[in-house]
């Protein structure tokens, strides 16, 4: 079955500072035409940075849109232009002042298909040596670390409840175990 | 560490169809002023769905935002004042014509926390009957099958890459395995 819905027309409808909302006209796979608006999005990184007594570093960090705090791995948005491991290693940096010698890319995903083109790159980071902090101007965060098991437990009970935190936990123990085989 | 950031003033800078669009200007911890941009969503629901064969329900849609299909599970918007629990029949029903008669809510999780509200709501559905198929207009879908193995190959290799079927297809298998112990 012919799925794709094909541009007819485009308009930036809103050019925020961070957010810029399209609205475009599209003909369906039916051969009507509808309305699509969709978000913009340069992209992201996500990293699961394993220290070298096995614990992951976490960050709890307040998100305005939802309006609470969440534990989050490491995570930002790519620069335009800039390598998606770069963007890693900068945002690890950043956010918990380390840097990491071994980086492996685990997995691209698409985490707001309904309403965003943005991707996620995920990444392993090994290796981490404790550097210190420069986080932006803006941001506020707390780092801490955790075992997996006690991440995974957080997972289970709900109080680790960010999408890409939990993702890249699950992912990261089948890559660690029956997928490293 | 408080990290809270208090609303001072907000406004609805773009009403569109479906995506509506906040300009907020925010206290941050540090007592300075800065603005933050978000979208308000109305929440979703997703549906593992397994059928009496053992295998899961699946869906191949064309994703306009971000130009590409995905293999999804069901999945959709929760109606204003709708029960979750009916959302997820609804939408289980509308997208793939299945009704199920065993229901068990697994997660609540935020999938885009850096810009939407949008929380998901994650379903476990067992029991499936086939009553026929009610496609909401300017919807367009295939409806398949995959074992539980079959997807978990597809989500290594990157072929299911959209993040709320990953992570529905992880937490289901900790919920059938270790977690239900």
């Amino acid at each position: 079955m012919e799925l794709k819905e094909t541009r007819l027309s485009t308009s930036l409808v809103y050019d925020g500072d961070f957010l810029k909302v399209y609205k475009d006209s599209a003909r369906m796979p039916d051969g009507s035409t509808s309305t699509r608006e969709f978000i913009t999005h340069p992209g992201a990184v996500a990293v699961l940075a394993i220290l070298d007594n096995g614990k992951l570093l976490f960050e709890r960090q307040f998100r305005y849109a939802p309006q609470r705090e969440f534990i989050e791995i490491p995570a930002g948005k790519i620069d335009q232009g800039e390598a998606i491991l770069l963007t890693a290693k900068r945002e690890l940096l950043e956010e918990t002042g380390y840097t990491a010698t071994e980086w492996t890319h685990l997995h691209t995903v698409w985490p707001c298909i309904g309403y965003a083109d943005e991707r996620m790159e995920y990444f392993l980071a090994r290796g981490l040596r404790h550097e210190g902090h420069r986080l932006d101007e803006g941001e506020f965060l707390e780092v801490f670390d955790l075992t997996l098991n006690e991440a995974m437990d957080w997972v289970r009970s709900g109080r680790i409840n960010d999408s890409k935190t939990m993702l890249g936990l699950l992912l990261l123990e089948k890559h660690l175990a029956e997928w490293a085989r």
